[in-house]
């Protein structure tokens, strides 16, 4: 089975596009995960395990309203080694929860460290001592700056895994203009070519006709998402940018011309802070907007 | 001191502009290594064992003929937990062998995810229970196409904790033609306007007058290094490509109009493999090549 008819299955099971963004700051805890953390030890332990008690507590909370989670590896990651292990944990507990796992790393290299890459995120590596597992995720975000022969490997690794690939094409920041929206002498912006290259590496599923090759398409431009739709007729979209960054679900209705899963809207802060703003403990205001946000997204596709 | 200033420094001290690629491939590691690890244990910890074994017996041969080191992070990262155990027992080594330490991932996301980066890799990270030191890399490697604003943090972060970034601008792979090389309708292709980009936001340092934002070029394309080095005048360059991927060190004489320190060459599989069809040991063919590669280039600068 593709990714992408996986990904269509599992949206049309949990009646659900809202992907939860996993970006855990250790200053900005739950506060209930930071009393978990056993107090002894050295700093990267307690941190990755008041980490790992964030993302659960957070997945139980809002998990329900969703259809993946997208972990931030440089959030885990600056944690060490530890961090690594509260990621592959924290992988473990989205995928017992039937949630999909999105891994946010924006990975792009040359032709050998791409495969590595893919074997990461997605796949295993062969070594004298067997085969090693990676993180198991079932799709992962990628950087195309260095052309196609650097993306068909993370392609290939993710097709062969049955996984995904959401390469950026226009990200959600304003400084996206500076390089993305450069205008080309062939005509049009930058990112229209990178959606030509997504369109053009992308398999269709024969279920439902959604590519296993995606596109990270900022919300916070609206404007672009029908014409990434009429580029990438087929590709589902990754949809950054709600909330903090200021983009609305109202505006993404473009995205799902290609059936419900063609539009995945992904929110961090604004689910995992809502307490913040918000009435009720933090579990209560998390789930509660992850709740509203499926309902605003599922009535517009 | 900035981190170019120390660049400048270490560069002179050891009489080298070398850099030892690390990319181990457990299925191509020196055998040595792998009889050095566990044989027991889970797939994964045997594993890291026998890389970081490679990688510190790579970093004994060929180091004392190089000035820093450039791992690869994918192919920690491949090995998950005991493979980031096993980077930061790398970086550890190469910094107890006077080695700078170049951490390869190829980064780039938006600012809050950019400055997560920054901490992991050269920074550190408060958290409630005391700050999490990061990799404690010297410079890491950056991909530009979210454009300044995400760049930012990467370069404030480096340059808070006197390090320094290497931002891609002309990768050496083929592929790089298909969005590197695109033609602006203002003019130029796009790795111009990258190092643009690159010139504008390096500070120079006070003593070698080399910026600490530096950039990649690809040794394979060497009728670009002279424009690179027209275009970011005081920027260390960061050159793979040689070897197994068909670059010249004799072409690269350009890059050294900014001083010795100016132009980096980095060698991976050319050195750690180099026993595959030299005479001697791997780590003798290793040190030998090693010291070719220096030679050589030292000659040129």
């Amino acid at each position: 089975v593709t990714f992408a008819d996986r990904l269509a299955g599992v949206v049309r099971a949990r009646g659900s596009q809202i992907v939860l963004g996993l970006d855990p700051d250790p200053a900005r805890l739950w506060p209930e995960a930071v009393a978990q953390a056993p107090a002894d030890g050295p700093p990267a332990r307690a941190a990755a395990a008041a980490v790992r008690a964030h993302c659960v507590a957070l997945i139980d909370a809002a998990g329900p309203a969703c259809v993946a989670v997208k972990p931030q590896l440089a959030c885990f990651e600056r944690l060490g080694a530890d961090g690594w292990a509260a990621l592959a944990a924290t992988v473990e507990h989205a995928r017992e929860a039937g949630l999909l796992v999105l891994a946010d790393g924006k990975r792009g290299d040359i032709d050998v460290s791409a495969a590595a890459y893919a074997q990461a995120l997605v796949g295993s590596t062969p070594t004298p001592f067997g085969d090693v597992r990676g993180l198991g995720a079932d799709a992962f975000t990628a950087n195309p700056l260095l052309g196609v022969d650097a993306l068909t490997p993370l392609v290939e690794g993710a097709r062969a895994a049955g996984a995904g690939v959401f390469v950026l094409v226009r990200t959600s920041n304003p400084g996206a203009a500076d390089v993305e929206d450069l205008e080309l002498a062939a005509g049009g912006p930058l990112w229209e070519r990178l959606a030509a290259i997504v369109a053009a590496l992308g398999e269709p599923g024969p279920e439902s006709g959604l590519a296993d090759v995606g596109a990270v398409v900022g919300a916070t431009q609206p404007e672009h998402v029908a014409r990434m739709r009429e580029l990438m007729p087929q590709a589902p979209f990754l949809l950054p940018g709600i909330g903090a960054q200021g983009g609305r679900v109202e505006d993404l209705a473009p995205a799902w011309a290609a059936g419900r899963a063609g539009g995945l809207v992904s929110a961090s802060r604004s689910i995992a802070q809502a307490y913040e703003t918000a009435a009720g403990t933090p579990a209560a205001a998390a789930r509660a907007e992850a709740e509203r946000l499926r309902e605003l997204a599922w009535s517009l596709a």
